[in-house]
């Protein structure tokens, strides 16, 4: 379970070993919590010593960035690719809910990490994150712009309204377990068809 | 601003030294996390010793429990006041989502020790709570059902439409800080008809 989900969270970290101490490092998070996890802890879960895990990351703050960075920028890359689409922003709105949103339900484990333990970040990790979250509101803010622009969504303040929008499919981390219902697919497109109300295109 | 937080949210908790030890333990979890929290921690920062913080809770779990159980509380107290009334449930929809955001923005740091400590509670705890929250979800969605049959609102599933306010206004706890713009009632007041429109009631 935690190798596969290593695999498929993080084709790009190399090599496998870094991958497996990432999930095993999100089980321990999510268990009790950044502060009160060990490097002994992770690498312990990964079936290693603390020394193997040194050779991968120089600290347990390393591993937490690996994990905070990586799915900040699958976010990012997850917006960017739907909003440069050559599509109505209706449809695009719309795509872009329901991925973002399934996203979250099905990866809630190392999204709530993602999302909460932010405070946890030093100043400079921070940095590299918050950027990436700017970028990624600023894509959303655009397209509802754009969607007003051509009378497609109405929004009297654009960027309370791209942070409600996000904010709703972020929030699915909190609540989605593995024995929620609909589907994370089925959710997305409920969210999604109520997003676009909540931009008066229901 | 300590001791300040503690009369204004928890005027019900007696003694005076227990909603103190309550609004230290808030400031220690959302510094680093229930688990990496001591009682000596709490006791320190309210000034006491960890003897005098036993002469008021048994552990740590149970000044956790004291702060989320009157969190929950409050949610729902806030929810049933507002559905109780005599209006029609769009106004009452909207009057619910001004009170629930605007409390979330202006009380985030406890209420993300409400609801980001979840896991944290022990079963018997976490059951009560869970009642709260039942509670509190069944409220929203009985109003919804009722503009539904009104014909003021309209939504394809009830269930995921309450979710979705809830959930609305329980993220603004995670990403609004002192700082954040508009206030917290003017955030209210959007977010009531952002969700208005969502009910297709805009």
């Amino acid at each position: 379970m935690t190798e596969a989900l290593g695999d498929e969270m993080w084709p790009e970290v190399q090599p496998e070993t870094a991958r497996r101490l990432m999930a095993a490092a999100v089980d321990a998070f999510a268990e009790r919590g950044y502060h009160a996890t060990t490097t002994r802890d992770i690498a312990t879960a990964a079936g290693m010593s603390s020394a193997a895990l040194y050779v991968h990351f120089p600290s347990k703050a390393a591993v937490l960035f690996a994990i905070s960075h990586s799915g900040h920028q699958r976010s990012l890359q997850l917006v960017a690719e739907v909003v440069g689409r050559d599509a109505p922003p209706v449809e695009r709105m719309q795509e872009l809910v329901r991925n973002f949103v399934a996203w979250h339900a099905k990866r809630h484990r190392v999204a709530r990490i993602v999302q909460y333990e932010l405070p946890a970040l030093s100043e400079a990790d921070y940095r590299v994150v918050a950027e990436l979250r700017r970028r990624t509101e600023r894509l959303v803010r655009d397209l509802i712009t754009e969607g007003v622009a051509l009378g497609q969504f109405t929004a009297p303040d654009v960027r309370i309204a791209a942070r409600a929008v996000l904010s709703l499919g972020v929030d699915v981390a909190r609540w989605y377990t593995e024995g929620s219902k609909p589907s994370p697919a089925a959710l997305g497109r409920q969210y999604a068809d109520l997003v676009l109300r909540m931009l008066g295109a229901g």
